[in-house]
This record gives C-alpha cells, sequence and structure tokens, in this order.
C-alpha cells in the first residue's frame, strides 16, 4: 500500500503538523502548505489524500479562513469531504538551546530576549508576568518559528514560548512545561478528503492512525456529526427559521452554527450547521432525506460530511 | 444642552470616526479610543453618552472583537444597550502630499511607495496591478495612518490609499477616487448607550443626527430590530433549536445568528440572535415577551436592544 499523503498548515512543527501526526502516524508523508487556500487545492487536485484543518478553538472561536474555502464560493472544492475531526489541547513551554540553560538553578535571569507568536503571550500571561516582567519580547510568524530561532541561538541567551513538539522537532531544551494560563485551551481539526481518491476509500480513521482513537471506535459506536452549508432567501421572513427546522424534523441535534458573506450581495449569507444524530442508529441515509428537504426550503446546500464524533 | 459626547476607534479619521461623523454631525464631542474595550468602558462609565461600534462588514463578517464585548462575560457592561445602527459604504481612495502631483498627467510614475492597511490591499488588487506593478508598498496600521504618512512626506513621491474623509483630515489631494474593486464593501455600525444617561433618554437618533436618517424616519416608520444573546444547556439534545423557536413564536424574523465561544467550558457557545418584526406593529411589548420565553428554555439570556432598522 503507498504511503498516505496527508497535508497540514505549515511551517513544520506547527500545532497542525501534530495534530496530522497524532492522526496518521509516522508512516505518513506529512507535508506542510503554507497557506489555507494550498491545503484545500493539495486535496482537491489528489495531491494529498488528506488534510488536518483548523476549525475552532475553544477560547478564539471559529477558523474564519478554513469557513471561507469550506463555503466554496467558486465552487472549485467539489471534491472535498469532511470524514473525520481530532481535539489537540494547547499547551505552551517555555524552551532554549539545547544544554545552555545553567542546570537545576530554577532562575531564568539567563534569558533577555522571549519569541514567540503573537496570541501566545496572551494564552501564559500568568507566567510571564511572574518570570518575563520587562524582558524583551519579539512577535514572530508562528510558536514553531520562535523555537527555531531560540534553539539556534548559540549565546543561549533567547529563549521561546513553543510547543513541546517543536522543541523536540529544533531539538531544543524544555525549561518549563504547561506554561498556559489555561489547561483546557483546545483546538479542533477537520479531517477532510478527496472524495475520488481511491486512498481514502475506506473510512476514516486509516489503519495507520495512532492507536488511541482506533481502539474507542472499537469500543463504542461514536455517534455521527455532519456539517452541511446553506443560503436562504433573505426577503422571504422565516427563512432561516424554517431552515434549523428541517434539522429537528430529521432527529439531528444542532451542535454548532456559523455564518460568513455569501459574497454575491451584501448581508447575504453562508450559513453552516454542524448536528449530531439523537439517536445510535447510522444516519448517513437520514443525511440524506435531511439534504432533500432542506434544498426545499434553501437556496442552495450542501453536505459537507458525515463523521464519526470524537471527545474533546 | 451638553455637548453630546461620543467614543469611536480610533484613531481620528478612521472609518469608525466617519461613522460617528455621520450619525451625530459637527455639534457633538468625538473621541478616539485605542481599543474596542475602551468604548465599551467609556459608555458604561458614562464618560460617553455614544459610542459608533463596528459589527460586520459585507465582505468580511461579523467584528468578533465587538461580539466578545456584547458576549460581557465578566459582566461589566451591564448598562450598554444598542440603540441604532449605521451603515457605511467603504470608498477608497488614491491620495499624496497636498500640491506635489504633477498636474493633469494622469501618470502615477512619481509614486514610488506606497502606505495602507494591510486589508485594503486585498479591497484594491485591480488598480494596484493596473498602476502600481513593482511599486514597494508598506502596511501600516491604520488607513488614516497612511494618509498622514503620504501627507506629511515632503518629497511627494509617496501615496497612500485610504477614505476620502482621512484625505480632507490630513490635508492631502485626491488623486483618484473610489479605487476598491467592489463598490458595495459596507461596514455596519451599531450605535450603543449607556441606559443610565440622561442625555441618551430620549430615542435615537438625536435631533442632531444628519438630516438624511431624520427625513427617512419622519417619512415611513421602521421596522424594529433586536438583539439578543443566550447560551443553552449543551448537553440537552434540541436547546439550541427550543430557543430559535421562540422568536418564530414571537413572530420576529431571524437577520443574523452569530456564536462566540462562552469561555466558561470548552465547546460552550455565546449565542447572538439578532431579529426583526415581521409586522408593523411597535414590538417592544413583544421583545419583553420574547425574552420571558426565552429565558424558560436557555441558560441564560439578554437583550442587548432594540433599535428602528436602517436601510443598507
Amino acid at each position: 500500500m503507498q504511503r498516505l499523503r496527508v497535508a497540514f498548515l505549515g511551517p513544520a512543527a506547527s500545532f497542525s503538523h501534530q495534530a496530522a501526526l497524532e492522526c496518521f502516524g509516522r508512516s505518513a508523508e506529512l507535508t506542510p502548505c503554507p497557506t489555507f487556500a494550498d491545503i484545500f487545492s493539495a486535496v482537491q487536485q489528489n495531491d494529498a489524500d488528506y488534510a488536518a484543518i483548523p476549525f475552532e478553538n475553544s477560547t478564539n472561536g471559529s477558523v474564519v479562513q478554513t469557513l471561507d474555502l469550506l463555503a466554496d464560493r467558486d465552487r472549485v472544492y467539489s471534491d472535498i469531504e469532511i470524514c473525520g475531526e481530532y481535539y489537540l489541547t494547547v499547551h505552551h513551554c517555555l524552551l532554549a538551546r539545547k544544554g545552555t540553560a545553567p542546570s537545576a538553578s530554577g532562575s531564568y535571569d539567563f534569558i533577555n530576549k522571549l519569541y514567540t507568536h503573537p496570541q501566545a503571550w496572551g494564552q501564559c500571561e500568568k507566567f510571564l508576568s511572574e518570570h518575563f516582567k520587562g524582558v524583551e519580547k519579539q512577535d514572530v510568524s508562528s510558536t514553531s518559528k520562535a523555537a527555531e530561532i531560540a534553539a539556534r541561538d548559540e549565546t543561549g541567551q533567547s529563549a521561546a514560548i513553543a510547543s513541546s513538539f517543536a522543541a523536540e522537532y529544533h531539538g531544543a531544551d524544555i525549561l518549563e512545561a504547561n506554561i498556559e494560563d489555561k489547561d483546557d485551551n483546545t483546538t479542533r481539526f477537520l479531517i477532510v478528503r478527496n472524495i475520488r481518491s481511491e486512498q481514502t476509500a475506506s473510512s476514516y480513521p486509516p489503519s495507520l492512525a495512532n492507536a488511541g482513537s482506533a481502539e474507542k471506535n472499537e469500543q463504542s459506536p461514536a455517534k455521527r456529526k455532519t456539517l452541511v452549508s446553506f443560503t436562504v432567501n433573505h426577503s422571504s421572513p422565516g427563512a432561516l427559521a424554517d431552515a434549523l427546522l428541517v434539522f429537528k424534523t430529521h432527529g439531528q441535534n444542532l451542535t454548532s452554527i456559523n455564518t460568513r458573506p455569501s459574497r454575491s450581495k451584501p448581508w447575504h449569507y453562508v450559513f453552516f450547521v454542524e448536528c449530531s444524530e439523537t439517536t445510535s442508529s447510522p444516519n448517513d441515509e437520514t443525511v440524506g432525506q435531511l439534504l432533500e428537504d432542506l434544498g426545499k426550503v434553501t437556496e442552495s446546500c450542501r453536505n459537507l460530511g458525515t463523521w464519526d464524533e470524537q471527545i474533546s
């Protein structure tokens, strides 16, 4: 069997890289893509079998870049389907060049400069105010880049805030782990596939995936979740309420709603409704019927995929 | 009567400044605030009577900073109420230092550097690729800042992309107007007030507001819009559908839905539902009944305000 090709949002050692590795294991060929659009193109053109795409963060909310690509306003990603999800808890650590920290001193006085992504400063405020008041802080484009800069600093006087995965990848020492303010900050990734790809024809997760989730799936059948996008006629009162009612009629529980501008005209939206089955019966047939009924009360609608729920 | 004090998102000559001026006129005292939170604090502490706050853009979608403050997770903005809305069409122009452009040349060869906010490059792609291929482009923090830099450049060899309002404010020449790709790119602002402020006790728009909207209000009674925030028990299937059904029951048409993380626990959301009355009868009483019924099926809910719909 060919190696699975999995695309993720780069650079290497990003949180997306970590999610892709934890989902598909070391035997897969993991490729960083510079932008969200590059990931979608890679899957659509069958240059990748799967991709792991950040969808929402428990603190910061939805990832609008992903929603905008799923909206597929120009209908160029018609072969892309969601087939799974993955929850990654965001842990940060303080790291520095290997071997340069004074051993067991417990003090960070030797560090005179810190690097990380702008969002990470805000996630580690308590630790920073305790240990790094007044120390120079420089924004960089990713936590992985920050880890790389600190790992290469021959003076050993700089440090980075990044994941332990990035520390390992760039060969840095972890000075302190789990320095984030909230220990439940989690990013949910969607796993997407190309529906024409033979490699992905069998259901996700593939046999290569990490033992943890494979085991979980064997023990108890997971609930099925579905993501649907649709537009409604905004001049028709009640159109949105009618569309949402269809989910209830088909025994689906609404678990999240998102909207993005349709960009066809102002104040016209693409709605994204995620739902999960309320009974334990397989719902792929139900979803087909749901889409049929939804089509009657919407301008357009699309089933973006159905997958096994993972537990956060 | 005291001058009305109106807060807006700075710097001076920003699109928020323009919106505030068009809503409240030159007799009001308009004060720039550096952050969204500063605006909310100014109104809550009664340092401002009103504020104009960007809520959504027809191309880029909702402004999450505004939603996060309206969510009011720490209950510190309990006196803030929405009392109006205002639509501002986003037009960009090319501007330069007064008097330095070769007159009537029609060519921009004398410009060797361009300044603007990162978002504006993307909104003027066609114009830029036609006239400024290969010209150095520098990001700045706001279009107003870009206008200021170009206006002060004594060499006269730089230009900025900003609003005609910013050109006038900074005393620059407009070389070309309406250079944006889409001529319907519009930002909707919410007008908020402090419910304890005597100055704002009479309904918005105040008599000081621009003649245009005052006239419109006299001609035909506007539809009333309402924004409600609520949280539901996520472990209860159908809770969200039940909450949305309440709006229909009370004759309200759902016009927009937004969600933000509640931050009390992961994957628990604050929902924002905007609705408008489907009949022409005044609906303030209906909204009270709606909130009462909504309270029965939600964990918490809040009426963020009811106001006259403006036409985009």
